[in-house]
């Protein structure tokens, strides 16, 4: 049983990604993303998000959201971002160096969410003064980093704010297919109807091996940020063996069939917490993370029999972060929850 | 039978590779290289090179190469390279990139080699002006652009030519495999014993998924390398899917093997159409890449019957370029050859 | 008599520096530092800090600062500072830039100044995560942009919390001179003492026609920093111009007399309409820069009779700046008085 | 009488820049070129060179050079150059630095100046591949670091080349003065009919103390440049300072002038030597740049008499380089003329 819930980066993949996989290497194929795979992945994204997009594939989110910001960020552009942003917090920098040394302007939020209003004044204020940064983008992450997700209305307010400065929006979607599952909207509906200009479309965290997609629906920036994935050093040669995972990844709902495997675990582990005594949910669970309070007992007994979490103390004292992936199973959850429960019945 | 000879890049894999990669799937693992994987390769690569190394596993030979550079170079060093050179020529600035706007000064060179009176003759003018750039890498190619492989002692001639100036010595090792089957000389021999700072290890072009190592030898670059490698978007969370195909490279000499079995077809394929009329060998082939200047009619034969290589009019006009690989066989080279044969004796 | 109290850099210059200045045009000199002007100012610099520094003299205080702050900082650099900050907010990324994209990181601070354990608590969150950036730099502005001082107890206890995670401290002394003259401290206690590394001496505000001085204390930073100068398009290569309104500015404590003047001129203010009825004095008058509430009547008044000044939302509605400059009188500063007595005695 | 021949770096100013830079610090004005200088300046440069223009004072030809190459030139672009030019061999990177790491490509030229074939051939052949850089910007000094200038017609024969790849022309007029001087064309033609879109117009080594013009043709590059130009720590608060010496250097045609008397030293002094035995002249004196080469005898004769010029060998062995200048006169050309002749007259 799944004792480790530290984060579904310490996954290892669908099985059904791992054969994809394996059937590309075995035949020859054109380098650079000529290759069918490729195409194949760039028809089904088009066909998912309803519109034309380019896509380039990468082997990283740090680069993947690098790349997008700077797509739509020059050197002396201003990014706003929430202050947990992974872009701003997580990622020494990538932003800075793919841009060229953009500013990051970190801004609080309730659960991991940019507030609209607080958004506005700061770009505006930004604006104003004309000599801190030029607003060029806003960054938002879908799922947040506080394990809620945006509602489309939510996504479409912050990107008319960014639209009316003339900045652009970009999604940071580490945990997009989350994010999708948790809403029950469509793909179209949470990015480019909503103003995202390029999206981050994760999958490490959801069941590849190694792969990310960044997804432009702004096309006319696609040229560009081509050549920046080249000198970025994010254009493999090899390149279907990325292509292979995304469209697999995107075969038969893959992708929302494992999300929502995740989201349901976290659910079902929040739901059997919550009345738990010394157990204190702290941030919404609206997809596969779970922040929690827990007693110093609790805790020190879950460590005790084995289970893994990071601690969070960004979110405050005793608070921990629990992850569940796609390949939790209810049983996995359960264990979870017993082995609270257990701990919490503990004499102190 | 096998007829694309356009590049190593367009491959596949070895079966081993893939199996360690699925090996590798099967449990969670700790992210960002403290997984058992990473630190078996790390164990194995100080093994292989009989030394104490730092190592980062890339996606790309093109971040490989750009960190390396960087590791050794400011944003005003100055980097001497061949003028054929991979970092030069296809990598879009990537090493200009990653070092934050060094100056590469190409130098000719024949057969894809430096020229050591050259390149100390170019590193003085830059050195003595003291304004151009200030001397801070020398980077070669093994096996060079030119398929031709630079023996240990020809190496450590330009590492003390590039030392004397202070310079550091980086090595593009896409084809680093096929230059040890070539020489018979140790990693070692080829790499630090000859001057040799930092390596990028090529495994894409030899029989992994994609995967390039860089290993560093002068260890003390190791710490600032690691945050260039994250900032640089080339730090994987799922390392251990780089690492697994790196382990199985280095595991029972396949890497060496693989090597082998490219500059074995490469010869073989070289020896015998040396003779053939209107076929002009003109690169030395030493590793597993033919640089051929064919006759416009055996060009177009082999065309027509399904031959695919790449024009490679930079050296020249009728200069096309083919390369074996891993899985090259004995037939697929007799194969090609006899095509050329036949092509050649039809009437034009 | 003086109306334009709107900022220092609309001034003309000292005429002691004009003087110097045409001096320096009569006869030809070595370029690039190597002239006699240049040597002597830096003599006298180091007679003036009492300690060996190393000085580059800039045309811009961005670009001062920038190359100071550089200095110490690489590009995945963490560089703490004042929200309010002249670098942060009025550079357009120009630390960004020299640095090649390290982060600045704002924090909120009473007065214009920095709070230590805001500070240190700051640095330990950037520190103990290690993936947002490298504690590098603190950066306090001396007199701040809030027209306040620091004192030299409060300086080290700022850089000792900077020393301690392994950061430098660079200062933008703009108004270094106003500060001096504020405290009654000797540079040296000002700076390298109370743990400055870097300063960047301002004198185009305080009588220089356009010259800034950057004063490196931590000598072993000055080799780099002399190729970021050049390549960063700072080296004159008739310098001795620069050098020549440095070396006047620091001859007979004219800096410091300067600086005198436009304090006392802005104390002298200060007192005065202390007490008038719809004007408030919103930050501590340490130096020459007045930030004040104005009834909005009083304001229109003074307008209308042509006095010019800065709004300065920023600080709060209806707060305005006003700045004194080394050429205000006391009659200069009466007049002022004397208006706004008049504005506020107005009917409303 | 004159003995300084090393460059025009090392002269003092012409009088009436210096009287207008007094004048300038009699009264404050509005900071950030919004004083009436600097329009003035912005109107006169419209009507020298009979088109709309944007205008960009700048305190060294380095940021000048820099900054107007990356008006027109991305991360990834290629700057074509003369294997000689100040820009690639003298500027530290500055091209590379203000362009986020753009390549320049130097090109062997005759006289210093680019060959158009070979421009063609090289754009072509980085065009071509794709890979290497993106052709953006020719860059060409005028007068040529060899002393010579480039006619309209060999300007517009470049620009017609850059223009055919989509790269834009970028002029270091470091000598512009001398070069209109010695073709008698006027400034409209030496630039922007000759297709050229950035000029960075040199003043400081023609009678300035220190100030550069970046003049744009191409105002469509100039909102972009702007925010550089701030950015790059170059856009001075006191700009009318810099204004005010370019103001005079084009009142009453003060820089061309100026220029005149430099060429005709110049070319006096070679009329005069070309004839002396052991005196060869080694490149066409079009402006005020003489390289000879000098008998060692004479030229240690010289060099005990007190004459001071820099060794150049960098165009062959016993090469010197003499620079006259905008104070340079008859007499002082007949004493070098002279001292050369008693010289050469010695016995050996």
């Amino acid at each position: 049983v799944k004792t480790d819930f530290r984060s579904d980066n310490i996954l290892g993949c669908s099985p059904e990604i791992a054969e994809a996989l394996l059937r590309a290497c075995q035949e020859p194929a054109s380098p650079y993303g000529n290759d069918p795979v490729t195409s194949r992945l760039h028809q089904r994204c088009r066909d998912l998000f309803e519109t034309d997009v380019a896509i380039f594939p990468v082997s990283t989110g740090t680069a993947g959201n690098a790349l997008a910001i700077a797509a739509m960020t020059p050197a002396w552009g201003g990014v706003f971002c929430h202050e947990d942003a992974h872009v701003h917090r997580e990622e020494l920098g990538a932003a800075e160096f793919f841009t060229g040394g953009a500013k990051l302007v970190p801004l609080p939020g309730v659960n991991g969410k940019l507030i609209p209003g607080a958004l506005a004044a700061s770009i505006e204020d930004v604006a104003r003064g004309g000599r801190m940064a030029i607003p060029s983008c806003v960054s938002v992450t879908q799922a947040t980093e506080a394990g809620t997700v945006y509602s489309a209305e939510e996504l479409r307010e912050i990107s008319e704010i960014a639209r009316r400065s003339g900045a652009g929006m970009q999604m940071d979607g580490a945990r997009f297919a989350n994010a999708v599952a948790a809403t029950g909207r469509s793909p179209a509906d949470l990015t480019w109807r909503a103003g995202v200009d390029v999206l981050v479309f994760g999958a490490t965290k959801n069941g590849a091996l190694a792969a990310e997609l960044i997804v432009v629906f702004r096309t006319e920036l696609a040229d560009e940020l081509g050549l920046r994935w080249h000198r970025g050093g994010q254009r493999l040669s090899k390149m279907r063996f990325l292509s292979a995972q995304l469209d697999a990844y995107l075969t038969d709902d893959l992708w929302l069939r494992n999300a929502r495997r995740a989201n349901g675990a976290a659910a079902r582990i929040a739901a059997a917490i919550a009345t738990i005594a010394g157990v204190e949910i702290v941030r919404p669970v609206d997809a596969n993370v779970l922040f929690v309070r827990l007693d110093p007992a609790i805790e020190r007994t879950l460590r005790e029999r084995g289970f893994l979490f990071y601690d969070w103390s960004l979110f405050g004292e005793g608070i921990v972060r629990m992850v569940t992936g796609f390949d939790t199973t209810a049983a996995d959850a359960d264990a979870l929850v017993e082995a609270i429960r257990v701990a919490s019945l503990q004499p102190r």
